[in-house]
């Protein structure tokens, strides 16, 4: 408990918790490696399974290679849960474990294992394309799985896209674009890819609501499926050591209060001038929801001067409202379908005459940019995970990046499908999201248009 | 200023501000009181116009009394600015000077003026009928006018309505139902029936946002043309004298943080307490908006437990939702029309299993009700003036002091007719707000029932 509330890992984590997890950690990556040396004096590996929870054994954080395990199996729905094994540190095997469990909740009769199945896999394996995945798995009742034999099908067909995805990704990165995006957050590193849903997302999902159906339906999930290098980074780290300069784009999505935004971090004069620091001398600014907000010094946005905005919390209600003018000549607005989701917009007004409004629902900004200093910042109210959304996102990081001039190869600008392609097996491939054909058009090493049509949910992989 | 904020009257006020007040209240009281004298010795009569501002002749507070006036003078535009004027305590004679004022901005060719002032006297008329007025006014260069004659039969009918209206109420009241209701914010007594707009009505109005639109579009204009005893009372008024025995319901309506939800009033435990004490010994809630709301003890509505809700501030996000299940049975769904209109919802959710959601889009909670000891609470997401929304938070206020099954005389339930009588001239009289024919069905004083059929914009009176 914390302040009356559960210590949920939404809320910004204060210096005592975070001690208390540093010594609980020692203790448990101590005991642990006493366990795995056993297993390996007995001649056997050692794996981890990241379910439930992993009190102790946090496997973003440094000490996790003490332990010394070899595998690491992660519960993976969507492609964030995916990102969350993949992208931890240390040469352990990365084996994802998929839903649904062979439990007779799914597997009963008239119910459709595959439905759920697929869902999880269209997002999977877009996710699956940037970073290297060694293995895959299920878990549960076979004699439950046996009654369906289309599941077994499935399963089949899915092990074989998996086949084809080793041989030639094997198993290293896609080719990354723009510059390097770092997640801002109260954890950082320690939470890296956990889902940080904002209570727009809890409370949208219509009309039967399930915890598993608002999980994903965010920005990450959006960013999981995206060639670009992520990192998550904390206020701490910024504190300590500043802004890193292979950093590109900085993103800060997250409700007011949480540790996702950060909360009173966005009190600390230091924070709020490394940013407007970084975005100054170049950098880039995307703040989704309630970014760097905190009520002090009669602001509530503390980086609203970078985005030229402010969130009415009720306390500037004299201000005499400005008609919304979209700019419809900005570069990101030619980056629109009409299809995108900005979710259930907040009170977020401009501040500043040099604001481009890209997109807006009568008086509430759904999204805004700007230019500030040599940097540039982009405001969304929201970014529930659609692949029109994803694909908004890309173009979003690279203008945040000043690379939406550049080409490159193998990259997707249709909604549904992904592209990328791999340096080090010189292979290529676009993926299908849904059950319909796909068209798209990408460039490829050579500076040749190829267009590509898609069955659906195809996944095809060509030389580069 | 205060806090890094223009210190407007929808901030809290601090103890130093109102002993700030104070001090200009006795000056000016002092000072004007020397000039009424010289007019009175003048044998002439002195009239104060409560215009753009009014420091330190507040007319609500005691000390305005001492200044000696004769004549009360208020722009009003709508039901609730009509009610700052006639609710304002004093023998002073009560006149309305109307919008649109004879400038070139509004006469000017090709614009009518006329659609200004009818939106206008619509919602005035309403708010007419339940506290006396006793002269009407215009203000501006009647050459202008002049230049309109339609305008000026408009003026002339507004004119014989309003003669007709001092014939028949001859100065009195309606008949009241239900209890007395008191509205409780920060301010009180002193910025009774002052426009408490919340942010959602300053982002509501699409497409062209002008300060006029916004104002009136608030609970409290919904309130100004019904036939409840009204009182205005603030926390102070609590924490020195408790609540007193005649108020039935208690509204709180605002966002959070606003002097119209109280802010960190709700921290206080007096306040707290009063209100549960109050509520829970057969006493009425309403809160609209952000009611109760001050993040302190793990809870954000302070009176969470009253109302048997939540707000979602991203401190809460580990709680699975739940189904959204209307309660079609309860006494205030048989109220709905369907017409509704609750704004733009917020993130509250049910804390307790015995609260009937009467309204909800999606996951969003738009009304609620409960029992809570011998008393009931009901929560609106928010309540835009709409004459539908005006019927409904009559039966509201009816429910909440237990009054739903009581048989009042000359009560109107339909949505666009306005009903009351006078006890004390035995007139009764209807009113169409609409341009179409409207019909509404009351009862009399001797318990028949009569349908009244009106013609556009009719305003009738009968005997009662």
């Amino acid at each position: 408990m914390d302040a009356g509330y559960y210590n949920g890992t939404y809320k910004v984590p204060s210096q005592r918790y975070r001690d208390w997890m540093a010594f609980i950690q020692k203790f448990v990556a101590d005991f642990a490696g006493e366990l795995v040396e056993m297993a390996h004096a007995a001649g056997k590996k050692a794996a981890m399974f990241q379910g439930d929870h992993w009190i102790g054994t946090e496997p973003f954080l440094p000490c996790y290679q003490d332990i010394g395990i070899d595998i690491n199996v992660g519960a993976v729905e969507d492609g964030v849960a995916l990102r969350r094994l993949t992208d931890s540190a240390g040469d352990q095997i990365k084996e994802a474990r998929f839903y649904p469990y062979f439990f007779p909740d799914v597997f009963r009769e008239g119910n459709n294992p595959v439905t759920e199945s697929m869902a999880n896999w269209v997002k999977i394996r877009r996710a699956m394309l940037h970073k290297p995945l060694d293995r895959i798995g299920y878990g549960g009742y076979l004699s439950l799985a046996n009654k369906f034999p289309h599941f077994i099908d499935h399963v089949t067909q899915i092990s074989d896209e998996f086949g084809t995805y080793r041989q030639h990704s094997a198993g290293t990165e896609s080719a990354k674009i723009g510059g390097k995006v770092a997640v801002l957050n109260a954890w950082g590193l320690a939470r890296s890819w956990l889902q940080n849903q904002a209570q727009d997302q809890r409370f949208y999902v219509p009309p039967r609501p399930d915890v598993m159906e608002f999980v994903g339906n965010n920005p990450l999930e959006c960013l999981a499926g995206l060639p670009f290098d992520v990192e998550f980074i904390s206020f701490e780290d910024i504190l300590e050591n500043g802004i890193a300069d292979d950093i590109k784009v900085i993103i800060n999505t997250g409700d007011a209060n949480s540790a996702w935004s950060g909360g009173e971090y966005w009190g600390n004069p230091k924070v709020v001038t490394a940013l407007r620091e970084f975005v100054g001398k170049g950098g880039g600014l995307l703040g989704i929801c309630d970014p760097s907000a905190h009520l002090q010094n009669g602001r509530f946005f503390q980086l609203g001067d970078v985005f030229g905005l402010e969130k009415e919390t009720s306390l500037t209600m004299g201000r005499v409202a400005q008609p919304v003018k979209l700019d419809g000549d900005h570069y990101l607005a030619s980056c629109l379908t009409g299809e995108e989701d900005f979710g259930n917009l907040s009170y977020v007004y401009s501040q500043a005459h040099d604001m481009s409004v890209i997109a807006a629902q009568g008086q509430h900004l759904a999204m805004t940019a700007r230019e500030y200093g040599n940097g540039r910042s982009v405001y969304l109210g929201n970014l529930p995970f659609t692949m029109t959304n994803a694909r908004l996102l890309q173009h979003i990081l690279l203008w945040l990046s000043k690379s939406e001039n550049e080409q490159y190869a193998w990259v997707s600008d249709a909604a549904w499908v992904d592209a990328c392609y791999y340096p080090d097996s010189s292979k290529a491939t676009v993926v299908n999201y849904t059950p319909e054909v796909q068209q798209v058009t990408v460039t490829d090493l050579s500076g040749e248009k190829q267009t590509i049509t898609l069955e659906g949910y195809e996944w095809r992989w060509l030389d580069a």
